[in-house]
């Protein structure tokens, strides 16, 4: 029998005991840092000579220039080719869902006038060059590639340098496949802190990018953090999470698998139900007991539900929100009738499944809205990955003559007022008229 | 005469030149970082106890209990009703035009629905609680606090906590009068790492905040950049610069004067002119060295322009927006004809001020738009402060019936070609109808 944390509201305990099992550190590893300081100084002094050695140290490709690094566009195409047809239907109709959604973010210009002639707005642009950092090995989505790349180029993002590790030469045809679907424009071997190093500072064949996106090992996180400034980052994300709050109702079954959904992605994912029916929440035990053999990732999934799951009995409805809204989770089902009027009592959350089909794996591929949200209770304060990050604006200001004294006698009493004199006078220069 | 380094487009070492004169390292201080390591962890475990501590110990403010630290909201009324009527008025008007600039920012909810009945959107909601770090001393701008306090409360912020020092107790009469026209909810006398650690981790008396912004020492700054993650933080800014493009048609003084007004900030500000008239620029350095003994601040406007200036003889004013893109200037004068249709060619800067009559200091106080702007090249990935800075997004996804079997298949496909076999299972749950 497997062991998962059940809490129940009405315990003194209850706070304390959910803030423990919530609580994340994400340690920063000494040896780390340093490691990843010196790739980065020796990239950005020593450019392709540098991603060269690391390449060959790290992954083990011995290759005497950086354009053998380089993979052509044709070989992503042969690899979208060469696909089995039910994953190439399926990776371009998700693609195709992704791009139609991530439609409705684009943002546009907007001014206004004034009624002296003075126009006000913001001017909306596309970043000129994005890198996407794509991880080698057992953690290459090529769901992954399609969210992070498909808002770059809805934006309109002219450029997008893909970088993936391949460790001994060995390439990811679905990786490889998702790039050509997602129209990107570059792909080069390369993976690591020397690729984010590549990518933030440019090298001579490695063109510098804007902004970097894309998850990656701790290697990666901390050279992300550490280029940040230089170049945008995406944020740095922790463990993946699930709450579930149901109303008692939903096959158990499916209840019980949509916290495995979670917990089969890492030990470190956290699953969590909410519930004011403790019988269901014995029934969702029974229906983990018994499902948990048949998956492949068993151990995986009892591991993260063991160290990290918690099962918690409400009150009711609306004392799960207000935990939920404390929470802040990733990933927030909402499995009960009239869904969708209870989401609009839901402050905070990355993502929110609405009723009892909508399970969160379908969001994960293929719904529209994207898979890369805010962890970790940064739904607080962070949104999902959009459009809206491969765009940025611009303030308009154009001040009518007339603009210019009235707006002018605000200025100069308050530049005055903080000691800027030269502000001050820069104002006075346009007014045509002093008070 | 003052020395301003001159730079021609035509010349072979231009770009080179151009580079080293925009190249600003921010080192990392080892002593500092060290120090607010300390006090980031004191202030967590300690709390209140180590924030008394830090306070009488930088601040010299004795004082037993926090409470004592709390200014009360009739505190801030009474400075307000105790300044000069022209300035109330100023701050009042200034206010009141960047709230109406920042109600054009505000995001709504939006949901479309497929033909099929699955339903799709993201829901906006603000934050809850926003921290506000106003610093002490001669850096307190009461323009500071209006803009980085109106687009939080334009969103719909809840509480707004200011903490400012007030070193030896002196209380800056227009920073808190600016706070009452704001609408801060509390103001804390405390600052420097300890405010910063405070509001991240919430202690006994002070809450913890969602999200903390405002600009600060080096001291304020690598606290931030430290908490960042456990709240959301803005950008951490690095010096001021202006680049202005003239054709050479506006009174040189005015662009003289221009100058100054970034250069008078600090010795570390950029002032940047382009100009296709080499004779145009002679006069400006006409006007510069004829006014410079006029300005208070002329030693700091000096030191600026002599070390960080650049008169730069462009061709055409085509070349000027080439070149204002490639450094992706925090603000952009653009004094000349036709300044809109010219700014539509600008892809890359935190302000754009269109025309003659348009110039930063009024961007600064009262046009309407934020003064609070990305510097250091960052324009090329990033956006003034905005109201959009404190809204949120969650996605919204509610899957019909007959969806559940189209997404199904797609979601299935992908998750057994990404070996993720419980994303699949629990999404064929859904499915009423298997292909």
């Amino acid at each position: 029998m497997l062991n998962i944390k059940k809490l129940d509201t009405l315990t003194a305990e209850f706070q304390s005991e959910l803030d423990r099992l919530l609580a994340f550190e994400s340690e920063q590893d000494t040896a780390i840092e340093r490691t990843v300081e010196d790739i980065l100084r020796h990239v950005r002094h020593e450019g392709d000579a540098a991603v060269l050695e690391y390449t060959k140290r790290f992954d083990r490709l011995d290759v005497a220039t950086m354009a053998e690094l380089e993979l052509p566009v044709e070989r992503l195409q042969s690899a979208l080719d060469n696909l089995p047809a039910d994953q190439r239907t399926a990776l371009e109709a998700a693609a195709q869902r992704v791009r139609s959604y991530h439609e409705h973010q684009v943002m546009t210009s907007w001014t206004y006038e004034e009624a002296d002639g003075t126009v006000l707005g913001q001017q909306i642009t596309a970043l000129d060059r994005v890198g996407l950092y794509v991880p080698g090995g057992k953690a290459a989505y090529p769901s992954s590639v399609l969210m992070n790349a498909i808002p770059a180029k809805v934006a309109g993002v002219a450029e997008l340098i893909m970088v993936v590790p391949t460790p001994d030469g060995i390439q990811n045809e679905l990786v490889l496949a998702a790039a050509a679907v997602a129209g990107v424009t570059r792909v080069f071997t390369i993976g690591g802190a020397q690729a984010v190093a590549a990518l933030a500072y440019g090298t001579a064949t490695i063109p510098q990018v804007d902004k970097i996106v894309g998850p990656g090992n701790a290697y990666v996180a901390s050279a992300k953090r550490r280029v940040f400034g230089t170049v945008g980052i995406d944020m740095v994300a922790g463990p993946s999470e699930i709450l579930i709050i149901c109303d008692g109702k939903t096959n158990p079954d499916w209840i019980a698998m949509d916290l495995f959904s979670q917990a089969e992605h890492d030990e470190l994912a956290q699953s969590i139900l909410l519930c004011p029916d403790a019988d269901y929440i014995e029934q969702v035990m029974v229906s983990i007991n018994k499902l948990l053999p048949e998956m492949p990732r068993h151990e995986v999934i009892a591991t993260s539900l063991r160290d990290r799951g918690i099962l918690i009995k409400v009150q009711d409805l609306d004392e799960a929100v207000k935990i939920a809204n404390y929470i802040a989770p990733e990933h927030l089902e909402l499995s009960m009738d009239d869904a969708d009027v209870w989401a609009k009592k839901i402050k905070h959350a990355g993502a929110i499944f609405m009723g009892r089909n909508t399970c969160e794996a379908i969001g994960d591929y293929c719904a529209g809205p994207n898979h890369v949200l805010p962890t970790s209770r940064t739904a607080r304060f962070s949104s999902p990955l959009g459009v809206y990050d491969f765009q940025k604006r611009s303030s308009l200001i154009q001040v009518s003559a007339q603009g210019a004294n009235t707006l002018g006698q605000i200025a100069t009493t308050l530049a005055y007022g903080e000691g800027l004199q030269a502000h001050a006078r820069s104002a006075e220069y346009r007014m045509t008229t002093k008070s």
